[in-house]
Formats: C-alpha cells, sequence, structure tokens
C-alpha cells in the first residue's frame, strides 16, 4: 500500500508535468511565428489539449490499452467506450499495478495523447485553416494515435517480436507519429507566402524569442515528466537515472547544437541552441532508461548536430516548417530510436533490426494515414486559408481579433 | 513515519502548485486587460500573496481552524496570535495529522487564503485605488475569509449540520467568497470609462492574449494541486480519481464553453474557451472527489455553457467585470456547489437542501461584508481613481512607470 | 527501500524545481533590461544551463564531493573525472544514501552550480562580449564554484572547523559567489552608457515588467525546491519548515522592502517589492531549517530593508548592476549567513564567528578567482563591447537578429 502511494505520487506529479508541456509547445510555437497568427496557434493548442483529453476518455484510453484478444494478432482491440474503473468490494481495485492506479494511469496516458497534434500544430502554422486542423486533430488524436501505441505499448505485435521493438517514452511513438504527420501536412499544405523566393529560402522570424525560450525550458522541465513517468513507478534507480540522461542529453544537444551552428553560419543562433535541446530531449527519449550518462552525451550531442543539418535540408526539400518540428521531432525521433540497438543495456544486432522495424511499421502507418485524412480534406473542404486571409494572418480571418492590440507592428 | 512522509510529499508538492497559482492569476488578469494598468495589477497580486501570507501567519491560519469552543456555536474561535507548532520532547509532533505536518497544514491553507482577494483583484481592475484595494484586501483575507472558512473546514456549524455542507476545495468557501465580494465592488465602483455608451457594451480587448493563455494553463496546473491537496492526504485512489475528474471537468468546460458561443457569436473565441477551462475548473472543485469521470464531465459542461450565458448576463446588467470572475468564480462556484447534491456519491434531497443553506450563508455573509468594507472605503477615502488617472492608465497615476517603456502603442 | 523511494521522489521534483530557476533567472534579467540586449541575455542563460550541467558531469561534481584525502586538509581534492555510480552486483548500489541515489545527488547538485554564473550574467548584462563571459563562466562554473562548495558541503575545512560553518541552502556558497564576483565584474567592466551622467544616477528602466514578475514567482516557486531539497531527504518536520519559513522570509522581505522604499521615494516601486522578495529568499537560505516562522520574518524583513539601501549604495558606489545582483544576492546572501549565528537553533558567539570565518574564506577566494579570470580577460581579448554595438545593443552586435522584431519600438 505504502509502495502504491509512494509510485503513484511520483505518477502524478509526471502527469501534472506532462501537461505543462503543452504551455511549452505553445510558448515556442507562438514565439517562433509572426504575431499575427499568435491567437490561431493559441486555439488549436488550447483545442488539442481540452479535445484530446476528452478522446481518450472516451475512445484513446481503451484503443491504446484494449487487452488484446487472443486472435487479434496484437494489431486492434478496443477496451469499449468511456473509462470503467476496476472496482473490488465498492473501491478501486488498488491491484491494478504497483506503480499507480486505474485513474492515474488514464490521466498519463491521456496528457501524452495530445501531444502529436501539437507536433503537427507548429509545423503547419500561418496557414492551415482552423477548421480542417480540428478534423485532422479529432482523427490522429482519437484514432491513429491510440492504435499505432496498442502496437507497443498495449502488448501488441511489435512488443510480442522474439527481440521486443523498444521505445521507452516515445522517441517514435509519440515523436515520429507527430513527425511524419507533419512532414505530410507540409509537403500537401505547400510553403507559406514569401518563404522560397525565387528559388532561395527566406528566413521569415519569429515575433517573440523571449516566449520562444520559455517554451523550450518549460518543455525540458516537462520532459522530467515524461522520461520520469515513462519508468511507471518510482523505482529509485530507475527514475534518477533517467532524470539524468534527459539532463544531459538536452544539454548536449542545444551545445552541439550551437557549435555546429556557429561553424556553418558564423553566427550565435538562439534558434538553434533551442532546437538542439529539444532535438537532445526527443533522442533520448527512446532509451533515456537504458543508458549511460556518456551514452546520453552521445545521443544527445548527434541530435543536436542533426537538428542543425535537418533544418538546412527540410529548407532544401522546399518543405516550410516554420518552427523546425520534422528536424526535431522526425529526425531526431528516428535517430533515437536507432540508438537504442546502438548504445546502452540493449545494444545489439537483433534490437537494431527491431527498432527498425519499428521506425518503418509507423512510418507506414503514419505516412498513410495522415495522408489519407490530410487529402481528403485537402480535396474536399480545402486546407489552406486564402492568400488574402495568409497575408492579412490568421488571427483576423479566423477570429477577428488581435493577439497584442495596443502594440504597434512594423509594416511588413 | 512512511506514511506520514509520503503524505506530506504529496502536500508540499500541492502547496508549492498553489502557490503557483498566483502567477496564473497574474497573467490571466494583466493579459486581459488594458496595458496601461499593468503594474497596477501586478503589484496588487504580489501585495496579495505577500500579505496574505503574513496574515494568513498572524491570525488567519487561528481564525479558521481555532478548535472551536463548546459554546461558540461554531461560528466564531480564535486559536491565538501566530504560529505555535505542537511539540513533543522538543521535536515537532508528528501525530498532529497523517497527511501533513503542522507546517505543511498551515503553509498549504496559507497559500488558499489569498484567492479570494485575488479573484476581486480582476474584478476591479482599471479603475480601483490601489489604497483602498490594500485595506480591502487585508480585511477581507486576514479575518472575512478565515471566519467564513471556518464554518465548514474549520469544524463549525455548517460541518456539522446533520446532513453536513460540502465543499471538497472550495467552489464556494474560496471561489465565491471572492466572487461575492467581486460582484460588489463591481457594483459599488462602476464602470470603466466607455464600457457602456450609449447604452451599449463596448467590448475592451485584452492586451496580451499569450499571457491570458499561459495564465489559464498556469493555473489549471495549479488546479492539481489545489483540489488535489485537498484530499489532505496522498490517497492513490481519491487523489487520483479528484485529478482525473478535474482535467475533465476543465476539458468539458472550454470546449462547451467554445461550441456556446461558437453558436452565439459565430466566431472562434479564444478568451471564452479560457474562460469555460477555468468555469469547469471552479465547478468540479466542490466535489472533485465524489464524482465519477461522467459526472465531471457533464459538471464541467454546464459551467462552460453557464459561463458564456453568465458573461453576457453580467454585461447587461451593467456590471462591468474586465477579467469575467463573476462568471468563472460566483456562477460557476455556486453551480459546483449545488452539483454535489444531484450527482455524484453525495447527491440527494438532504445533501442538496445543506448546499443551498451553506451557499445562503457564504452568499450573505460576503455580500454584507465586503460591501460594509467597500461602501465604507467609498465614502471615506474614496475607492476609485479620478477619470484623469483612469484615462491615462493607473500604471502612471499610481506607479509613475510603464510596464513596457520601449514598445510603442497604439494611439487610444 | 520504501524510505529511499520517498526521499528519492522529493529529491528528484525539488530537483526539477531548482532546474526551473533558470527560467526565472532569465526573465527576470530580460525583464529588467532593455530589448535590444534580450537575445543575448537569453543565450547567457541558456548557455550557463547547458554548459554548467556538463561541465559538472565532466568535473563539478567529483571536484565538490571528492572525498577528501587525509592530508588535504579539506582543501582541495578531485574525484575523476565523469560520473562513475556506485554498483553493487551490477546495480546502483542504493545504500549511498538514504535520502538519495548517486544520480539524484549529481542532477540536484548539478542544477545549484550553474546558478552562481546566472547571478553574474545579470549584473554585467547589457554590455559585457558573449565570448569572455562565456570563458569566464566555464571557469567559475567549473571550477570555482566546485572548488569553493567542496570546503563545506564536500566536507572541507570549513565543514570540520570545530563549530563547522553553517549554510543550509547556500546564501554564501550559492549566492554570494555569484555576487562576489558579480561585483568585481561590474567593477572591471564599467558602467553602461548613460548609466552615471554628470555625476547622477539614471534610471535605465527594464523593457518588459510582467516577464519581470513572472520571473521572480518561478524563482520563489524554484527555492521550494532549492531549500526544499537541501534537507536531503524527505523528512516530514525539516522539509516542511523549511518551506514555511522560506515562504515567510521571502513575503516579509517583499513587504518590507516595499515599505522602506515608499517611505524614501513615495511611490509603490514594484521592482523594489520584487527584489525584497528576492532578498528574503537569500536571505533565509542559509538557515531556513533551523528558524522558527518568527526568525524567517525577522531575517526577510531585515533583508527587504537591506536590499533598498544596497541598491542605493551600488549606484551611490557607480557601480552599474542592472538587475540589483549585487544587493540581493551579496549583501542579502551575507546577511542570512550572519543570521545564523544572530537567530534560530545554532544562534551564538561560536556559530557567528564560524559565520564569519566562512564569510570572509568566500569573499576573498571569490574575489580574488574572478578578478584574475575577468581582468586577464579584459587584458587580452577584451570584456566590454564596443560604443557602437552597446548603443546598438548586444542582439544586433553579437547575434544580428531582434528579440520582438515585428514590434515598433519608441526612439531612444
Amino acid at each position: 500500500m505504502e509502495t502504491l502511494t509512494i509510485n503513484n505520487v511520483w505518477m502524478m506529479i509526471c502527469t501534472a508535468l506532462v501537461f505543462f508541456m503543452h504551455l511549452g509547445f505553445a510558448f515556442l510555437e507562438i514565439g517562433l511565428t509572426r504575431q499575427k497568427n499568435t491567437m490561431n496557434i493559441l486555439f488549436k493548442n488550447i483545442f488539442i489539449i481540452t479535445v484530446g483529453l476528452l478522446l481518450y476518455c472516451l475512445v484513446g484510453f481503451n484503443l491504446m490499452y484494449p487487452g488484446f484478444a487472443e486472435n487479434s494478432l496484437g494489431i486492434f482491440g478496443f477496451g469499449g467506450f468511456g473509462l470503467s474503473s476496476p472496482v473490488v468490494e465498492g473501491s478501486l481495485d488498488l491491484t491494478y499495478n504497483k506503480g499507480y492506479t486505474y485513474w492515474t494511469d488514464f490521466l498519463f496516458q491521456g496528457m501524452f495523447a495530445a501531444t502529436a497534434a501539437t507536433i503537427v500544430s507548429g509545423a503547419v502554422a500561418e496557414r492551415m485553416k482552423l477548421g480542417p486542423f480540428i478534423i485532422f486533430t479529432i482523427i490522429y488524436v482519437g484514432f491513429v494515435y491510440p492504435i499505432a501505441g496498442s502496437w507497443k505499448w498495449g502488448g501488441g505485435f511489435l512488443h510480442t517480436l522474439e527481440t521486443p521493438f523498444y521505445d521507452f517514452a516515445g522517441s517514435t511513438l509519440v515523436h515520429s507519429v507527430g513527425g511524419w504527420a507533419a512532414i505530410v501536412a507540409v509537403w500537401l499544405l505547400g510553403a507559406r507566402i514569401g518563404k522560397f523566393k525565387n528559388g532561395k529560402t527566406q528566413a521569415i522570424p519569429g515575433h517573440n524569442i523571449p516566449i520562444a525560450t520559455a517554451g523550450v525550458l518549460i518543455l525540458w522541465l516537462g520532459w522530467f515528466g515524461f522520461n520520469g513517468g515513462s519508468v511507471l513507478s518510482a523505482d529509485p534507480s530507475s527514475t534518477s537515472l533517467t532524470l539524468v540522461t534527459t539532463c544531459l542529453a538536452a544539454a548536449a544537444g542545444g551545445v552541439l547544437a550551437f557549435i555546429t551552428s556557429s561553424i556553418l553560419y558564423k553566427n550565435y543562433d538562439l534558434t538553434m541552441f533551442l532546437n538542439g535541446i529539444l532535438g537532445g530531449l526527443v533522442g533520448i527519449t527512446a532509451g533515456a532508461d537504458q543508458m549511460s550518462p556518456t551514452d546520453a552525451i552521445i545521443i544527445g550531442s548527434i541530435a543536436g548536430i542533426l537538428v542543425v543539418f535537418a533544418i538546412a535540408m527540410v529548407d532544401k526539400l522546399k518543405l516550410d516548417d516554420p518552427v523546425g518540428a520534422i528536424a526535431v521531432h522526425l529526425i531526431c525521433g528516428i535517430w533515437g530510436t536507432l540508438a537504442v540497438g546502438l548504445l546502452g543495456n540493449l545494444a545489439g544486432i537483433h534490437q537494431f533490426a527491431s527498432q527498425c522495424i519499428g521506425i518503418l511499421t509507423y512510418a507506414l502507418t503514419c505516412i498513410l494515414s495522415s495522408f489519407l485524412i490530410i487529402f481528403t480534406l485537402k480535396k474536399t473542404i480545402g486546407i489552406r486559408v486564402s492568400e488574402k486571409e495568409e497575408i492579412e494572418g490568421l488571427d483576423n480571418a479566423e477570429h477577428g481579433i488581435n493577439a497584442y492590440p495596443e502594440f504597434r507592428l512594423n509594416e511588413q
């Protein structure tokens, strides 16, 4: 009983920290974009966390942890609508798990669920219509994320491989799932007006860098819960190692991204430093509990370098990703997942093969499903605001109100 | 001993989270008002948290938890000035409570105390003089709040009703206590210049919506502690259920306020979404530990709808409440308190009657006491800044300094 | 095992809270300075936390907690490069400490390490070159801070005095260590252009007071972990008393600074209120676990009064400290350290003498080492940006980018 209580306290705190990441995402996204789309971005983020939570209650939790039937092949299961807490003699059955109660389980996982859509939100910022984004969010958070998640965390076929696919806290299950949809959405949506002029990439600076920086520090704080809670108990050895690897990877990612971008571009680029931190965090997420501090620094460093090159590559492919979501969440998510096969306790050829299987499975699933959803939306109601609306800003077009109505702005 | 340690850790974390709500309140209030009153609002909020804590140490805690004497009828008691920790053999008596130490008890309750005045602060923003607000705060936080609170949480007459009045974390004891004073203050103070022109309500947009949105997310985070800590232990079943009902009510409140306002006003109104989240949080607070997830979604949904109509009604009554404090804290506070008699474990006619008694008791007490204080201030030193000062802004008038001195502002 | 788990959970949460203080420092520093140096300040803060953590992993932790050799006199020891967790039968040795694991120990202490440089960052803001600041940070955080820290927290000669020097959470070891370097740096660097004109001090207002206020509230929140975690276990009596004394000192510091500055300057100065809160927090830090609530209010009150006079004195000495770092961290740090000999459980003439020895030791060490580093930098690569760069702003000069590119600014 006391053990459960301690574990459950830890898990509830981690839940709160993961919840707080939504402020981090919102701050990062508005900070790195233009003020004329701020209300729209805030709206999307608030929508995602509220609707995401309700959907996870209605269907998501029971799609993700269905208790697979024998003949399901670990591909699809559904435990029924809504929450149904296990009860013993009129009270909550506390033997549900030694690490948490049924309620904590739901809430912790529910806070994760909305993250995937948030990643997409950043990538499509400043030009996607609100209506279709809402529809995409509902389908992707409500159905794609939990079903895909069930294959590993729900005990599905990737978990029952001979050498099980390993993804501790979701480099693939959360970050790449968001990242793949981001790349598909960005591709179908096209670049913002003015991003690629005469074949050259134009920087579109974010309007509020203090807010963006705060977003990254809030996300780092939230990652204490994201990775720390993924231990699924308060086991002192595992939780504290996880926090150490998480923080060292974040630090190394930031520093290496800073160094790399200084060398390449001869300036002290704060945004690259910030993206490097996030890249390090995403990278360590798949194996945060299996790495030594040295491994963590290696993983973070490579993630930091990758972020800088990936951002350049995304630009070169004429994909317009205002917040660097593809580089951070997809590229570093893949790297972190592969790293589990290369470094740390699980490293080995069989593990590496399983990691590749997992990455490919999620790539196919997410590309396909997000393409189906977004392409259908594009061909029916349309996904992009008009040129006039885009130039005026989505705040005006979709919300009829300004985020900072009293401040004078520069002519554009 | 270990049980106490776990419980106490949880309560200390919840204390920290409730403390953090003061940043949430400050951000919400400045974000939804004009920049020319920003310093003033920040000053009030910092004043409230510091002075509130000192007053609660000096008198509040011992007014609220006096250990009522037999012949007190559970109406008034006072345990003496200052803190006096129970000591056994030179050390703190750890048998004080199984859920927390004496120190944690004081600090957790102290963090609650300042909240009531903060709610009023939002409602009177942009036109109330600082001096009288300070006097009001001292009396209301130092005396009215703890004495009124003692009637239920201190074991007073509302707690000893045959069917005790139930208010888990303070839909009435905190939020309505603030809300009633807000309505009285707003009425005695009058509307801001320009709010009601020729019988028509003019929107006065807030100057910094990202900050306001951050305020709401910080408040939501703080509510993990506000409600989660009101379990008064780390009991895994009760704390985790409370967090689930709290979050689901917040999400439902936001979504329903969004839907309602979209239907009524044909726009995507982020402010309504945010107020709906807060309404859901206030609504669930009275019975967060007694509701099922479904109950929580119902309570939150109704709170979200109520917020939209209540804001319209407050406008119609020509009451000028810049941040929607009356709708959020008073109306949803009443709704949440009634809901304990209608839904969840305690539902029943007797409980409903007790809830009505409680609501009426606090209504009378708070209206009367806040009227006495504010009316006296109005007739003596005056409560409203001059027209010139109001137009110039309170930052200039009261503080002689600007919150954003380098930014150019629009002509008004 | 359960006891370790609880303690370790508390210590991990405190670690997260101390980490979050870095956002508080960044917000305070940018809020109190001019927008044209915002990117630069954010960059420095992000640099400090990432590089600080990596350095603490590489050398700092093993310099600070070296396990002094017999003949070292408790002055210098080094446990080797990198982290080497104690292992028993292939698993982490959980008998390392009853309060935390090896990993938690490292991370909690690592989060402290960067703080000293952060304090300096505020004092030298708006005119110091980035390159030399980076070099200073690396030496000061990587070597000076941990070696000096080892003398007390690492069990060195100040800890083995007959009456050991006492510094619970670092009024001296953290705050004065930063503060002494701040005063040396400010002196060697000279004042910002325009700060002292014709012998008169000119106020240079901060550009974003809401952000600065948020910074202070985030720092206060972080202090729950800074002081609460310095108990080094979740001991319910000691941790909860520590939180109470911490919060009461903060509140008293703010209120007394407010009152003092109102009397002296006849205005309601929010910045003084905020600095008073920080002064109270720094002041209580040396003895937070040894004071009664009354002691804490006395310590905080005196700290609040001291801050107001110290800021005036620093100005009078023509030292230009944009954020009040010297007043807050150095003066209140010294006061708090002395207070341990005057108030609370340890008060006494012998303790007072030891406190003086400790203060003098750190004064000499920090003045000497920071002078050596910064003077060398000044004479070689130079420490100050050119006049042109300073007037344009460091964002432009060092980063080529603006923190708020879309907002129009006042002519200066």
